[in-house]
């Protein structure tokens, strides 16, 4: 193997993250390290906070950046939250249920799994029943944007059906913030976290985490010690909001912090509603593309996420084939079908930076060109005009 | 509070780590973001296991890096390998053995701590003792080089001891991977882990861990499942090494893993013994002029790490005042004490990129008129011209 500096190739990311990274946070990245005590580093950690609660439109004073991905987010949510014998409740839409429930169980409590078709939001009335039949359960989880269906779900009518049973809510928004309407605040979500690769746009590895005052008091509450030190968020949060004070932990993940700073601060300047919209745009500009070449949507309309677009394979085609077309002749990347939709569906990303008019306009040239070539039955020669009209 | 980018100042860092990051790593992590099943990126991490493998002079194939500083590395080894009801001997001369206590305790399992003065290098007779007082231990854990106090214990005795009585071993090489002699198969280390922001000179953020076949094995044999499904090996191993067939467990921080290769890259291109060299060159340049000033070193000479050197501080001077000092006026960064020797050390690092010949001179420099302005009791003037003749 020759032992050589690595020069990744260019690519258009469609698929479900992480999504391209703006020149503006590579940049940032590659700004000088400076220490994780460092009073410059401290400034900036106090920054980064902030524009995280604008992200997540809450005034939670535990707001940070988990330094690990989204499912180490996950984690931390489920670690702390979660003490030996409580019980959860699971909303369970797609692939993600199913590692809350892997979290659930690994610190010994027990999960109740309400299940829903894949492709299908939440139902607000089975998470209504079953707490009804458990009014004991201590969390009810799910994820507001499903990654692995693009299904949004009524994350405001969960929580208040959750609350009413007296239970705390661990909302996963590793796909929806920044780019789907998210109000920590104004929905009392109790504890929530998300990625920085996806709508916020910035490199992958670091992971959004806000908790309420309910969650901190169950926690101070808990009668054994969460089982991760490095997760602790006892521990975590005397480095992140210890003032002047602050006491080592870990060693932050620097570089990534600037960049994850830059991205925020870009979200900022853009505003968060205006990104929402700007998602949104770009998901109808995609769909009247799709649509004109006959293709179909996994999510019906009033659920679909704009960021996460599942498209159904059309009949007898190869859908590994056409994604490996894209990235060999393209340089795109979009996203298989998880579990059961395993070759059924495409996932077609559009997140953060890579939500933009000319990625739209790309990707439906390139699938108009490989479907054509492939025979399927679709209308060729008609996406590109569409999704520009939309545009205008 | 302004919302704008963050400029970071400019630091000569000698700490305790981070290290300075090569501006060619600084690049590397700049390069555009690709998806972490990408065929380039998969290519990319057989590489960074291969260099990895190097790094820790390792054939094991269970090496990788944790997508998540140092702790979680740590954290790795204790989740995976202890069980509830486990006995594991800590040795402890530092700071770090109280973490690894945390971490045994958390999953259930006893520790058993054999104590050492901080500053002192690990009793191996001590651990002899211990074991035969508890032949039922399971594990053995130590850090093998103390960021906390700059002794470096004896890897390979501790280990065959821990062996004689059929216990595996935990090494912390977070400080020493990269910067001390350090042969993962010839010594027969069990499990290891180390961090990315020290002599492998990388950003932080990353934790390379490799594990044997003997741990494996024992992980395998598990009768609970690993508490931790992010740090869970067996999860993790299946995207690392499941070449063609890897399957998604979490999105990599791939623009750290991309600064992480090319760290390697470079140690390789140096030579790791070439590295352990000048790691120790620059240390007794270093030490030179730390002596022709009259300062000492927390640790005896046989036991001192290269890379982490503890200065005593001078009778009647305010040691946070000189850090201080070093930061405003000289824009250096050097550690405290911590623990039973906060006040009492300074700890400066020459670690990865940030150990070299300006970087001694500057610090001397520095520290040879801050001390003399302080009235310390040091003898003034001398220091830089006796590094600089070590190195003639």
């Amino acid at each position: 193997m020759p032992i050589q500096s690595f020069q990744p190739p260019v690519r258009t990311l469609l698929g479900p993250g992480p999504a391209e990274v703006h020149p503006r946070v590579l940049a940032a990245m590659s700004r000088p390290t400076i220490g994780h005590l460092d009073p410059a580093f401290v400034q900036m950690m106090d920054e980064l906070k902030t524009l995280l609660q604008y992200a997540f439109m809450t005034e939670n004073g535990m707001t940070m950046a988990v330094s690990a991905p989204g499912s180490a987010g996950m984690e931390a949510c489920f670690t702390n939250l979660v003490e030996p014998g409580n019980k959860v409740i699971i909303c369970d839409n797609g692939v993600f249920a199913g590692r809350m429930r892997e979290n659930v169980e690994r610190v010994g409590g027990t999960a109740i799994m309400v299940k829903d078709d894949w492709g299908r939001p939440i139902d607000p009335n089975k998470l209504n029943e079953t707490l009804k039949a458990n009014p004991d359960t201590q969390l009810v989880a799910f994820v507001h944007a499903e990654t692995s269906t693009g299904a949004l779900s009524d994350a405001r009518t969960l929580i208040e059906i959750a609350h009413e049973f007296g239970a705390l809510t661990i909302v996963d928004a590793v796909t929806s913030a920044g780019g789907s309407e998210l109000r920590v605040d104004e929905w009392e979500i109790d504890a929530i976290y998300s990625g920085s690769q996806k709508c916020l746009s910035s490199a992958a590895g670091l992971s959004p985490l806000s908790m309420n005052n309910l969650a901190m008091e169950r926690i101070s509450k808990r009668r054994s010690k969460v089982p991760s030190w490095f997760l602790d968020v006892n521990l975590v949060t005397a480095y992140w909001h210890g003032g002047k004070r602050r006491s080592y932990h870990h060693t932050a993940p620097i570089n990534n912090l600037y960049g994850l700073h830059e991205a925020l601060v870009m979200l900022h300047q853009e505003g968060l509603e205006n990104s929402w919209a700007r998602h949104r745009q770009h998901h109808l500009a995609l769909k009247a593309g799709l649509e004109a070449m006959n293709l179909r949507f996994l999510v019906e309309e009033p659920y679909r996420l704009p960021q996460l677009n599942a498209i159904i394979v059309p009949e007898g085609i190869d859908e590994a084939m056409v994604r490996q077309r894209l990235l060999n002749e393209y340089s795109i990347e979009i996203g298989a079908g998880l579990g059961d939709l395993s070759g059924k569906i495409w996932r077609i990303g559009l997140m953060g930076y890579s939500s933009n008019e000319k990625n739209v306009l790309f990707v439906l040239t390139a699938l108009d060109e490989i479907l054509g070539s492939m025979k399927a039955p679709i209308l060729k020669g008609l996406a590109v005009e569409a999704a520009a009209a939309a545009y205008s």
